[in-house]
């Protein structure tokens, strides 16, 4: 799959810096290339984040790992972001997976003890990398045409809508709206806030009540990390 | 509700800024506070993002909406956010509600005319602000307590868990880890991309497709779009 190759790129920093861009303690810190990958292509909606002149702009973007390991996606040729940033220059790339509070209430312990508080568990991965601008219909049909097949697949199987079903001045047209990019990765923070750093009845219990509670999908994401520990 | 008081002091700016820091066409600019106050409560894990001298730094914490309209959280005392961001640092707070691919798929006019592209739906508020630290218990214990008592209320009801359900040494060891702060709000920019600019039955189909496709959360919004504009 083109989206392993492209991880293999996507530059795990060292552990080591001093300064933390984001609050990554290491038992929360996501190394793992898979997991990276499935936050990406569950939750492609990132934010692109970068300072400008005008200040920090951010816009909320599809994005899709290729095989070399950069992140494709396209906006508007309306939306001045292209025209805030330089060529070159380095944004941030946010991609969300899920979240969900988590209650004291979740944890057997607590009967025993009462020695907790609520927290927060999410995974996210941030992508610092170097964007450009590409204004060429080739590039504009292939970005928009390996999203589209992406989503398709994934969505409507073999009744997938191909750009072929619209008609080619439609096409056309629709392309001469919208400007391409890629961004080169220059580094990867992930994180996995998954209750991970809690004794074992805890960890379960966390499970159950996110269920409980209508949080299934993040549920699903401890349910994972619990099966592929054990 | 403290919500709506606050609500009215989230300050949303002029139409007409040259430059788009996030690109919002008219038709997709949210400025009803109603629904800026509930992606906020519904999506509270915001983004905390700002430029300092090691780059574009990026924090995820849950936050809350204030009666003053200030946005209110804390972070861990590790969390180097609080060292790396001088007091009264302009922050941007992102917060992200529901999001999901749209096929043309979901379109009966597609049949008809096949002149249908994809794109995503999804709802995001940018909340811009000065950002202050504070360390004194008192405030910390404020912070947490507001931040709980909305959560537990929500999830648990009558069986919502209490700071005070915890021993008093090991929450005041707790409050000794975390630094509270407070957003003072100068700017929101919201945006609802939900298919607001389609034909009424291609609304309706894609509220269809959505739920049809395990979407229900994103259809829901359409639909409650739909009545309340009805």
């Amino acid at each position: 799959m083109g989206r392993c190759l492209g991880l293999s790129r996507l530059k795990l920093p060292p552990k080591d810096r001093r300064n933390q861009v984001t609050y990554i303690p290491p038992h929360f810190r996501e190394i793992s290339p898979d997991t990276i990958g499935e936050i990406i292509a569950s939750a492609p909606l990132a934010c692109i984040v970068v300072q400008t002149d005008e200040g920090l702009i951010a816009n909320h973007i599809p994005l899709l790992l290729g095989p070399d390991g950069s992140l494709i996606g396209h906006i508007a040729l309306a939306n001045d972001m292209h025209r805030l940033i330089a060529e070159g220059s380095e944004v941030l790339a946010i991609f969300r997976g899920e979240d969900g509070y988590i209650s004291p209430n979740f944890y057997p312990s607590k009967a025993e003890h009462h020695r907790h508080v609520p927290t927060w568990n999410y995974q996210v991965v941030h992508v610092y990398g170097d964007i450009g601008f590409q204004h060429d219909e080739r590039t504009k049909r292939a970005a928009v045409g390996l999203l589209t097949r992406e989503h398709e697949r994934r969505l409507n199987g073999k009744d997938a809508w191909r750009m072929a079903d619209a008609p080619p001045d439609y096409i056309e047209r629709q392309l001469g709206d919208i400007v391409a990019f890629r961004i080169t990765v220059t580094r990867t923070l992930a994180k996995s806030k998954l209750s991970q750093n809690r004794e074992e009845r805890d960890y379960l219990g966390t499970i159950s009540g996110l269920r409980a509670t209508g949080r299934s999908a993040l549920a699903e994401r401890l349910e994972k990390r619990w099966h592929n520990a054990g």
